[in-house]
């Protein structure tokens, strides 16, 4: 791997998505490391449909840059290329088809009955689908424009996006993030009496789908205590966007590790989907759709030309601490500073129990090296067993997602635990790829198949927003 | 692991669950191989419940040997232990709280809306949490009695009781059966216009959980040729007690392996559990109450004095074939005949996806040094991912079987990919429990808290069913 | 893979190295199984240098099949490619720089004090390094001319040919072969009172280094008694071309495994290394030169116009066996015969020590879909240390003869047992690369820096074999 | 785990092998880290063959720790049971048998004209048979004196010392250190102008057979540098104790690696041979009659009354820094300080081509949680082959050693690369046995039947040495 060229002291930082309500999360995180980075450039990267917002966002963060007393140069641009040129960090935290998008990835599925959700389930499936061809373009791109540049990805579903990068890009400085450990490792401390620098942390698994142990600055292990903790009277820790319905006790102490957040859609699928279920009903609608208007008025704040700060209401959203996590991961490379981030990168023996040469989320040093994976040792058959399966299942998705095999998009939603095998699934999975057609051109053929059979896409607001079959 | 005393050239075999249906094709089996089995004694136990029912097939065992002019001793038998001592081959045909149980196993999981079903499922994980107990007692008669015997088991579900017989029971010479591979060995060659010796079949997974492979006489792979025909028109090599939902086209031809049928419960979960909810719902009743009646006109047929063959009515129950396979694998470790066979053996690197040192369903040579599995090599990652939760699963219900760990139990019902995550699944565990109490001794404690709380079975016919708390 | 043509009742069957002494076993070996293989044409291919013997020995073949009442025809080429054309099997036995390199691969270590051998230490490593490049020309050649053809290798180092076919030739129809399985089989089983069909055997590990262990047909292991009688007053079982020095009782019987023959130039390697110079120093010469004899004398009972059969005195060769498991291996895949073979294949897990997509040499059932390894399991680590050592360092050889790599080279000299590394080690290859340099185009840059140096050959015998510097 | 219990604020430390003249430098680092480690006791434990030494030691440590103004209790004794009794911390660095023993271990090889030293070759092996038994008893003590405590081995081997204790002892409380790391990390940074600080270190290997990589603080990988510097002109790095021949740089480039200074032994074996066996002709000897003096020297030094810090001379020693490191990992326990450290401890995965439940040496992070090892992904064929040849070779040591098994001693001096396998091999494991009978109970009865045999030792100093066989 060539080395990170230590001499230019004056960093391009490029941000793919730019426009994204959690710029000012990462403004701010600049801001905070402004000791440590010797920034030059940002550059803030969106797409056409995507402007408006781009404007909005790049206003407020050249305001808080301003407010910083630095004198940073803010860019923003549609023109993806020339601001890859020569680039030291490029971050991506894009949405292919924006919200949207996503509320058709959750309500399609919760139209049929079943769980739909931005990274799990169907919907997850399809957001793989649509970003990969995008996030191997942008690696095409650095291929050439900045061959020597560092890939902070923590565009969701995070480790298949790394998994993707990595094993179809051939790009190896790449590092995935997530915020779920982050918000462990923030909320779980003070639950037992400890700061985080009391305590050992020790992740493994994969992006929305690990567990960790712990252990204080006197070698006890401490995960039981944190368990009974988190799951007993309060539910510290879990990001806003899940559902908190509580793990079972006598699972968890058999397990002996914490899961995180997202295995709730696994342990606890029935009232995952009810949940899922009534929201679908409700007016307020699907979480997409309680986005959209956090969104907007976000974005109503953000027009506001005297706010020169991250407003608190961002934090409502559920990737907060994302942005930050990719700024100190930045700030880790570049100062060597061999800080422990959870973080997707190649296994390497780490997680034994996965192959060693996909990608894992699992505790790092993260440094001017990049992320070295600290061995996990095997899991118990239980979780062995969920983790191989769902590791493979990603490795289907991200090859269905490249090269466009229906038979493997299948396949995925067949393995899939959130996702009753049978004919409602195919239909749901046949209806998805006409209803996300404008963004998935690895399908085509069976697309224009399925288009030709006159499949519509059934839930009314869904529907609506299906935009014109550019595949027709 | 010491030699079958070749030297003995009178064979005493022993049937655990002698008053089973099936033994008449186990005689008849038998008799076909008078040639290559010097059979001396024939021990059919069974326990006091099924006494009636031994002394009937029993009888007929009599009668189908004396037709075929042979002088074997028919023994029937209540006393295990007089059975077992110096046995030379033993074999488990039992089935623990006969057919009730299994109504049990069914209905309450429908009753609630998950799949029933004898080896799948809650109805699966209740059928190994009631046998491995039993069986292991059987193996620890075996040390002392029988020690340089074969086992050959194929008491469902077989292949999580052979890795109970080989992990907790530390007995090595066992063989593990299935009908399922049988099966289809006999129906798919003439699909394409071959015989059985004409094809090379590579068959790996775990019991009821396997893909196979299949090469002509002139090293062309016909897996594909099999696959269209076996789920193009017709449905050739299903067991009578799956239904016949036909696996996606678009899958297979992803997967290039033929799957066991057992996989529609994986692969089209959605109309396995309508198929199964709708005769839940008939005045017929699930599989359990048709096998009753079928049995009870089995037995009255077999109380004909006159009757001393098989009768052609057998073939209707689920398990034909898994007595005849039981005596060719006899015959094929007595005569050392290197057969090619589809057994449940320990892995030993054959299924380099799972882990070595457990069992799996694999092809093998079978011969007196017992079952030489055959290499197969990796699969792709989406039958890989199956494959390694479901052996996995197994682990953890062998293992929550011979512990009583409640805990575990728990783990393997969330694991189980037809059992949605849940409360409904945590009370179907629970009700299950309570349910089959009277064989659960593992699982005393909990069941004590149940039975205490006041938890009753649902389902009207499993509830008159279930006997009278023996752990209250 | 494509299957092999059935209907082609025509066979024609191409040998390259076609004027090898061992041509009449080959023809013996056909004539054997007239009944089970349709030839129509034998193609014996070698090159100029080779003709004359070609000539012989084609003659001779010629005179064996008329004797046999057969209307096979005979060719005699130096046209690889006519020969190749439409072949069904494509046998290869052909010695790159024939036995003057074999003398120099023995001579030069012998010179500097070091075992010389034709597959074992710097003589096998350099027979591999001179094979490898026209082993993958002929793959070539039949990827173009043959793509449907099996190839069946007996050239040695038959493992890492082998190797090279699959890894680098991307060639999946191959089958290596060896002659120590076959003498084992043949010689062990009436040591103890028995015949092979009475036996089970089990080999596991690579081309001349693998172990075996014995199951008689009562299932008891008779490995020891094998042993006992192979070890104590008699050496049944080895290779003529392997000095008989016993090996250790007391590692056998740690070990519970029988080695093979080549075993004894690691186990006793002090011995092995006395007797080879003690060779090196007689007028006889070593064992090429010994070799040089013997074919010259077979050559000249060759020409006898009246013999039309394969003399006793091809026996006193060490490679007796070869051609006629050649035979039986085409007769297995032709007639789908699932004969037990051991051979060089894909591994495939069935040696879970090593890795699964390389070649190991193992039990195996050889039909029309090839060969099918058995499972062996694990070693014990004594010998799982020496088999990992040596299939890496084969793959280290294959790469560095595969690319010319010299440091990959010097590797492979320092791990390899039998060298001990360091100054002397080095120049052994170096004067190996300028001795053989007519046959290793992939070293010609590091060649022509030896020879500006002024290396040259020290053995007078090597140095007069040594052929004028094409390369310098 | 249970975890180390910090309240305790009063430290216990234990040294077995206290009359060591490595105390000083122990004490030396202690006192160093007078902040971090809340001393209140220090006991050196010895046996009374070492009570005079102990006694030199003992006063100058109590005269270094008054010097420095600490209030801390130095215990001398030979009871240790007493000494282990509510230890916090035991470190070990005995010799059992002491230098004699040693000198046996180079003379008695060099005698037969093989590699004789400390670690490595039959030397090695003899002293893991010595060092095992003992170290299995203070593990026994420990269970019921200080179950609670940390045990830091630095007594060589010290990869398979660690070994027994995790694999034999059942103790998982345990860290293997080694001095070769430590120094490799002192002398290199500066070899490219860097600080340690500066660079990114990857070890992966086995005690005394690792390999390293390294990286600036810029990404870029500086292992070809280093090398350059290493192994150019001068050979910084290279532990007193062994001799300097460089390596070749063709393999060097080949493996892309640091190897360590005993890598010599098996990449320049014939050098190191040579040079050894000057030293066993010279009137000076071998290492071990040469360190015989240099303690001599040392304690003479010690005894000096006014002498209260670690004399330069003590450096002259192969084992600095082995002391300090042990300070250093009893440090980064007690206060948490996630230290990078290169120590053995379980594989967990770090080392994928080695088995995950076995010892390796490689980089981790030390804190209260024990030792946390960076996954290093796969090695390159060659280096792949030599690991695994020398972990297995080390596996069968232990077991040896842990089981008095003869044949597996023999396997090891068979897999050893430093012993040519054969007659003069065997003959040398049985010297040394007899030589080394005092210390070898678990291989009585072989020694019992060598002594009736009268067998003795060849080498007149060795055979001086040779005490009066206990076993005879």
């Amino acid at each position: 791997m060539e080395g990170f060229i230590m001499t230019r002291e004056a960093l391009k930082l490029v941000t793919i998505g730019g426009g994204s309500s959690y710029t000012p999360e990462l403004i701010e995180g600049y801001i905070k490391r402004r000791d440590q980075l010797p920034i030059k450039e940002i550059w803030l990267v969106d797409i056409p449909a995507g402007e408006e917002k781009l404007n909005i966002v790049g206003a407020m963060a050249k305001r808080m840059v301003k407010a910083a007393g630095l004198d940073w140069q803010i860019h923003l641009t549609l023109d993806r290329q020339a601001a890859l040129k020569d680039a030291d960090f490029v971050s991506t935290q894009f949405r292919v088809g924006r919200l949207p998008a996503r509320i058709k990835d959750e309500r399609i599925p919760n139209y049929y009955g079943l769980i739909g959700q931005e990274t799990n389930g169907a919907g997850g499936i399809f957001k793989a689908f649509r970003t990969v061809p995008v996030i191997l373009d942008i690696v095409h791109d650095m291929q050439t424009l900045c061959p020597n540049a560092w890939l902070i990805n923590f565009t969701n579903p995070s480790g298949m996006i790394t998994e993707a990068i990595k094993t179809y890009g051939h790009w190896d400085k790449v590092i995935g993030l997530c915020n779920v450990p982050v918000m462990a490792m923030l909320s779980e401390p003070e639950l037992i009496g400890k700061t985080l620098d009391d305590l050992t942390y020790k992740f493994a698994g994969i992006d929305h789908f690990h567990w960790h142990r712990v252990w204080d600055n006197t070698g006890q292990e401490v995960t039981m205590q944190i368990i009974d903790k988190l799951f007993g009277d309060d539910d510290a820790g879990l990001p806003t966007n899940i559902f908190d319905v509580p793990f079972f006790k006598d699972q968890l102490a058999n397990m002996k590790m914490i899961p995180c957040g997202y295995h709730r859609y696994y342990y606890r699928q029935e009232e995952m989907l009810k949940h899922g279920l009534e929201e679908y009903a409700n007016p307020e609608g699907t979480r997409a759709q309680q986005v959209t208007r956090i969104e907007e008025e976000l974005f109503d704040l953000y027009k506001d030309p005297n706010l020169d700060y991250k407003p608190k209401q961002l934090a409502e959203r559920g990737g907060a601490h994302y942005s930050d996590a990719a700024c100190e991961a930045i700030a880790s490379i570049y100062q060597d500073k061999k800080t422990h981030m959870v973080v997707s990168t190649l296994n390497q023996g780490s997680v034994p129990d996965l192959p060693s040469d996909h990608v894992v989320e699992v505790s790092a040093q993260v440094g001017a090296a990049g992320a070295v994976p600290m061995a996990f040792g095997h899991f118990q058959p239980a979780e062995r067993g969920w983790i191989q399966l769902m590791k493979n299942m990603e490795l289907v998705i991200v090859e269905a997602a490249a090269t466009g095999n229906y038979g493997l998009a299948l396949q995925a939603f067949t393995m899939n635990p959130l996702i009753p095998a049978g004919a409602t699934a195919k239909h749901v999975l046949d209806e998805m790829l006409v209803a996300h057609q404008k963004y998935l051109p690895q399908f085509a053929t069976k697309i224009k198949e399925l288009n030709a059979a006159g499949l519509t896409v059934q839930d009314p607001i869904a529907a609506e927003l299906t935009e014109k079959p550019a595949l027709a």
